[in-house]
């Protein structure tokens, strides 16, 4: 596996246009298609969230019950949550309108939105975009990341990854975009993420490897905490790589999800990095914990706590936060046991050995901590499990960005 | 039932003294101790996070075993907690100093601390301040607030409170104090609170009512979301009121229960309100819940999300992430059976109908956010259960207080 040139249009057969439609922003693209040539298997994870938006009804049934899709519609600026019978509709003409531009059914066209809830879509301003964006499909990396560009909301980078690897003989590629920045949280946040690949792979293993792979990457990011109304990860594959379609969990499929973790692991990380007003990307590691679900509860409880992440943005070596967080995640351990390090580029440094702080170098602390990435690793000594969770410092333009976002 | 001067030494034979023993702070008292001069039956509802501090160890222990207790000693600073061994001598160090100077056995001394986690407390200035203390207990209203000072720490005004009334034809007093801020979230919270009461009661009831009170007063506030290692609710009642020893649930016990609800909630609406860096209370009512969990579930998500409190922070009408909030709380509803106000001294708004959001004047939502006391109050017309939590804002001043809260 190599990673590659571009994002969503690496793949073969697969186009991208985006426009700026001002279905809130004004002076910036807000809207961005995704075409296959080809018709694609899919496959989606969504929110957990109970309030689920009008996009994400509408997805998760065409994931569900469509034989094949072919298009993607994303717009920036409203997310079209809480907006009832109205909103649905919008997702409908939406759908309308790519069957007109592109002769494409409408339940093989799917969709999806971020930006302010409460809000009614303009439908008229969406329909107009799909038929500028028809118009200007493209296979060109620059027009997979004007796409990811697109789909951006307070997210201050655009994320965009693609990757090569070999699955029966045949080059396959696999890319992807997605958009984060606040209410990113487990299981699935306000997160946009759209990969596209030319693998033939039977639709229940594409479902089944995207499901496995975002349990150790997207589902291990947080921002702040809230679980999005929007929370959308979908996956397309067209076939056209022309490997003898993987029906079984050989090798061919360890290969793919070597790549899909890969993939995800990187707009994951991306995705917790540029969180709401983050400086920098704040890691935990956990180890010997005495089970996966542990091991990822205790990581997650690290990174998602207000007083951690102040103290990650304050380059203050409060370790007990880190302890207390862990104390609270609900997974049992015994702090008798436990080892905690600080690590990043400037170095690695214990501070607490099985119940007991240790006197440390403070200076070096901070120096560590002042790093753009900075890990704190735990070693449980309780057994042999693992996980990684990502997250961001909590600073004062997280506060600024959410203390009048709508306007 | 009435409201009366003072807090921790109205009720009959209740001292108090504080004193500056620079355990961290300097220039500023920072020990305090409660004394009763008859022996007094305990209760205590303790933090439920996994890693619980050596002061929390050592209280729950007396509170479960000890046939009486009479002293409470205090520090502000450091927490004692992730201390191992060392920090649990220290609490027997401190019962030792109380029992050499008040002749109270070391097991009726019951001990609390607050402050950075993972630093060891210094033993010989806790002796010294409690001999201190000892020499200069006193019942006066002074003294109580001295105490409710002494024990704060990013709490900008202390929090004491006490009423009276009457059981079996005596009156009889309850008196308080607490200290919150920061680390504040059900189930008990950084926030420890001391009750002192002169009311004749069975252990048995003394714990059986505090533990029922406290599922709607402490445990539904929260500042950051984060459980502390240290949270402690204490309650000593010493009998001088001379009521009929209330061993039953009749008219007595429910006065009783009804002035511990009223102090208990006082102090947690304190608490919530000067949590670290807020500017307001949030309030959240929920009404009409398809259970009385649900209702406590839904009210404390809105007040927990840091998105919404951003939004109260900045008086932005983004009821949407009330919902969002809402609908990752756990708790099952449909949206199109929520209506959701906004309230406060300002007036009243409904923003959102069964599904559909409402088109609302925008500078009277403003105003109304704009309010000290402000209420987001949700008809889930889908029962009859309710419930109330509290919150406050997240501002840069929390950032600022919590980036080098050790320095």
């Amino acid at each position: 596996m190599k990673q590659i040139e571009g994002g969503i249009t690496a793949a073969k057969g697969f186009k991208a246009a985006s426009v700026a439609a001002a279905i809130k922003y004004q002076n910036r693209k807000d809207m961005a298609m995704i075409y296959s040539t080809a018709p694609c298997k899919a496959a989606g994870t969504f929110t957990t969230n109970v309030v689920k938006a009008a996009p994400v009804l509408w997805d998760k049934k065409l994931v569900e019950t469509a034989p094949f899709v072919q298009v993607v519609v994303v717009n920036s600026g409203i997310a079209n949550a809480c907006t009832g019978k109205q909103g649905f509709d919008a997702c409908k003409a939406t759908a309308k309108a790519v069957k007109e531009a592109l002769d494409v059914s409408v339940d093989a066209c799917l969709v999806a939105s971020t930006g302010v809830i409460g809000m009614q879509l303009p439908v008229e301003k969406l329909a107009n975009g799909v038929k500028a964006m028809a118009s200007q499909l493209d296979d060109s990396t620059e027009a997979g990341t004007a796409a990811a560009k697109a789909i951006m909301t307070t997210d201050t980078i655009h994320k965009e990854i693609a990757v090569s690897f070999t699955a029966g003989g045949k080059t396959v590629t696999l890319g992807g975009m997605s958009k984060g920045s606040g209410m990113i949280h487990p299981n699935m946040c306000t997160m946009l993420g759209f990969l596209t690949t030319d693998i033939a792979i039977e639709k229940s293993l594409l479902q089944e490897a995207l499901s496995r792979v975002v349990q150790d990457t997207f589902n291990m990011i947080t921002v702040d905490g809230d679980t999005s109304t929007n929370d959308t990860l979908l996956i397309m594959a067209n076939g056209l790589a022309e490997n003898e379609p993987i029906t079984t969990k050989g090798e061919d499929y360890q290969n793919f999800l070597d790549a899909l973790f890969y993939v995800c692991e990187f707009l994951a990380k991306k995705m917790a990095g540029d969180g709401e007003g983050a400086t920098k990307l704040f890691e935990a590691k956990v180890v010997n914990a005495r089970s996966k679900e542990d091991a990822r509860t205790l990581s997650r409880a690290i990174v998602a706590s207000n007083l951690s992440k102040a103290a990650i943005y304050g380059c203050d070596a409060n370790f007990g936060r880190f302890l207390c967080a862990m104390g609270y995640s609900g997974a049992e351990f015994d702090q008798n046991d436990v080892e905690l390090f600080f690590e990043s580029s400037e170095g690695r440094l214990q501070v607490f050995d099985k119940g007991t702080p240790i006197v440390f170098d403070e200076e070096l602390a901070a120096k560590i901590l002042g790093a753009s990435e900075v890990t704190i690793y735990v070693d449980m000594n309780e057994g042999d499990a693992q996980a990684t969770a990502w997250g961001c410092d909590l600073t004062y333009d997280y506060v600024k960005i959410n203390a009048d976002y709508r306007s």
